[in-house]
């Protein structure tokens, strides 16, 4: 299994599991990392923005990287997102020659018009070298930028190293198609679309042309089932285990507390230890908490993997 | 029923229906007005995003807002959001006149700091004059401004005249009890709050504080018993009927083809004759069509509302 | 002379002058047309952001552009960007009624990517038919949106009714030498390049083969002057008189107090008989006004047309 | 002289040389540092945006910033702003070791509400410890973040350790006197204001209130005599010099690409050695050089400095 073109199935986004002490419990960085193996995943992302990596020294990144691709039998892709292209060219060399199967990469913030945009990538590739596999981040409800089905192309068809659209827009459904039917009609080349935004259309999207799914749900095992059901064709029973889940889903995607509901929801699987994050962050309260506590309870009703 | 910090219920923000050739379909606009009505709703609100109001000329909203408020049996709040001020005034005060109950107010989408928001809402205020009773509309997903709790709370201390807070910040359960607390310290005055962002988290809000909804879901019936079934304390069923009708309301919240969504499910129910929109659109295709329509049949199975 | 791809010279940015009431000084409002006229504008710009557009009822704006119209000896170009397409619709058809020119459009703020902005123009253009003759505004640091000379160029293929770039990049001076480099190849078709932000570039744009100006800078008679230098190859003396200037043009040059300084400059030198605002307005403090005096008398000593 | 409250004068914000293979130039780090105290300057602001932090190694940022405060005889100040709070912790301890008389902090870009913007500083000031002096930098044109003067004094108010505002905002005159005038009265406490922006208003700054400059004007010693005429009440020859140097002020405060052109005049006073900058970069063409050329040219009939 290898990251490229043809990828499929789930690469979980990984959290960043911490002890008390705010030092990296590495520890659970194993027993995560076995988890999402556990789980089915054909691959495992790392170092994203809800791996809390912009909160990691230098050290600490690589350090996990490391480690997870160490022990990983799957594909590992890390996040290298980084404001400064020397951070971001250092941190791409480092995991590569760690083993890291690909980098990912999502448009810097201040980025508007596609004369932009085009060029910062052509810094991206620059600053990591042209044979580095990278996936790009189509996110702009979090990351603020707009990348058009014409830029999409345009990227893909300057920089062959990219494999993968991490396909985050919303609403998504149309562009997923107008992609594919582009690359139908040989307009353009070929590459993998895996979808995320919290997987809040993940019950349409593989209709649509999906190979599958990088997102950060904390039942992957269940997104594995879900791949599975729309590759069998199995549209109802599909649509059944999705709409089962979709109130988690739907609470783990709100912006901010969703890496707070994720990492409590992971800690009561016994995935991590503790879902304490590193500062800045935006907590739990106890009536929070408890209102996850009722979707898992509620959900445990239809799918046994919830009873916790 | 008045509109004022007592309000309760639900006011679904209606649609603006339109002919084939995309003149004001008054005949639609009056079997809309019934339609909500036959919901349960305790209020109604126009011309607001939803309503397409910035494609309306000004005698066309004014039209379609005497027509309804004179057809409506309860309260009619009218969007007047606009960026010239001179506008805003006049609809206020012609809508008034034709007795609508109040208005609303979203912050123009460049405000940034809490003194340009607090005084934008003084030259509205200005404009409107301080005795038209107004909803204060917290939608930073789609306006781009952040109103954060210390602003709303100067917001609705210098101006009496706001009655209600539109609440949909999101994530925003906290939000809602961060508010509550303060009132109920004597810290802030009372005012009412109805939530919207489509509806997404309508399972909990009410928990939370909120005292309905104001929202453009295609299922106000729906709303209408969530609402009761919150009132009389049935978690569980409230819970039920909102993850029923949940795969819908995530598909309806998307920005800019939600529209489309909502009103073809309109349509569907026969609450308007035809779901075309007034250029600029986002349209549904073939394909999103159909995933509506499925999504109907599903919930259909659940919900006899949705079997058309 | 006519406004079209071929047009040179100076187009004033008009202010729009009231009363002490508040009410449209229509007196002033013909004084400012000869004051512009009398300098030797080549047209006149009304109803832009300086002319306090937002603030006007239709009717005022309507009156304002017939009144204008009726006296000016030269072209006059109306601004008609606003929010609604409806309104701007309108706007558009009275006052090529009326006798305008041309109109001048810009794009919407929440604009982001190429494709958005084409889209953009496009329903413009349907609104306001495909006839009339526009100008296209590029002001990011008060629009937000980055127009690049490729959604430039294909704005220009698309609308043949586009006929001029009012350039207010920043910086700027290399994008009118891409444009005309584009031009002279053959790659771009013909179009006219007038220049604002203010006039803060003004010493060097025509060497980068702009065709004039269109600001609001309060010597219009002064613009003229330097046109004609440039026109003329007086290098030395076009910037040894923009040099004089500069203090003042960029104290004007700032975003919101900047149009208080403007007014009282041209009420100053007689051609507005108040320099108040309509609410929301930025007004000089005594401080700012004596710092606007001291510039003046300053120039004064360089510029006959500054002794007020 | 130390950095405090009580700072005055003038700290030009330092360029990063680089040689042709693009490796730090060290040789001309260490002739710069002479140069700006050559020219009088009361401290030095390293590693700020103007001195292309983003583009460095933690390594080379560390390197440059020892070097500097071991060569320096005045107060050195260090930009520290990073979206990760790991990165900006590591560099303020690193450099505070080294004998850093403070740091600049520089709101991120992502921030808007005034709730945002307070706890985002707790969180720099929770990284960097409570007692290491900082600038707080208010640079909306350049950060997109608005700080109001109620906000600023927040800021004050909770942190002790914030001894300056570099006041950058534009128009930026009022609020210097609005922040003087809460300080005359009692309603906040003493802090310096040092101005930038380019230096484009350095003519009035100092009438309204402000000790000084933080900016990275390439004639440092320009600046220094300006602030000497402003401190000895002699306002028509600071008028008269700051008009001379106006039309190089405003090349050079162009965004994006002043810092060519400020790297391009510090080479040509013999500063530095090369003009080169890391990628990404916005270069000066062969016009825009010889622009350059023609204004110090001009510049060097009135001022001897600027004969080259």
């Amino acid at each position: 299994m290898t990251f490229g073109v043809d990828a499929k199935g789930i690469y979980p986004i990984a959290a960043t599991p911490f002890n008390a002490d705010m030092s990296v419990d590495y520890v659970s960085v194993d027993r995560l990392t076995e988890f999402y193996q556990d789980a089915g995943a054909t691959g495992m992302t790392i170092l994203g923005i809800l791996g809390e990596a912009q909160k990691l020294e230098p050290e600490e990144s690589l350090t996990i990287a490391r480690r997870v691709i160490t022990r990983s039998r799957v594909p590992v892709v890390v996040g290298i997102s980084n404001p400064s292209f020397a951070a971001m060219r250092r941190l791409a060399h480092e995991v590569t020659d760690a083993g890291a199967a690909g980098v990912m990469l999502a448009p810097a913030s201040h980025l508007r018009s596609d004369e932009q945009i085009a060029a910062y990538f052509h810094h991206c590739v620059e600053a990591i070298g042209p044979d580095v596999p990278w996936t790009l981040q189509d996110f702009p409800l979090t990351l603020s930028v707009i990348l058009s089905v014409p830029i999409i192309s345009r990227i893909m068809k300057e920089h062959p190293s990219c494999v993968m659209l991490k396909a985050e827009d919303w609403p998504g459904l149309e562009k997923i198609s107008a992609i594919r039917k582009l690359q139908a009609a040989g307009d353009l080349r070929k590459f993998s679309i895996l979808t995320a935004n919290g997987g809040l259309f993940l019950d349409f999207e593989p209709e649509r042309g999906s190979d599958g799914a990088m997102t950060g749900y904390a039942f992957p095992d269940m997104l594995v089932e879900l791949d599975r059901l729309h590759r069998e064709g199995e549209r109802d029973a599909a649509h059944d285990l999705f709409d089962a889940h979709l109130p988690l889903i739907r609470f783990e995607q709100q912006q901010g507390v969703g890496l707070a509901v994720r990492k409590y929801v992971l800690m009561r699987r016994g995935a991590i230890t503790s879902d304490v994050q590193r500062s800045p962050r935006s907590s739990l309260t106890p009536t929070g908490r408890s209102e996850v506590d009722y979707l898992l309870e509620r959900l445990g009703r239809k799918d046994p993997r919830a009873r916790l």
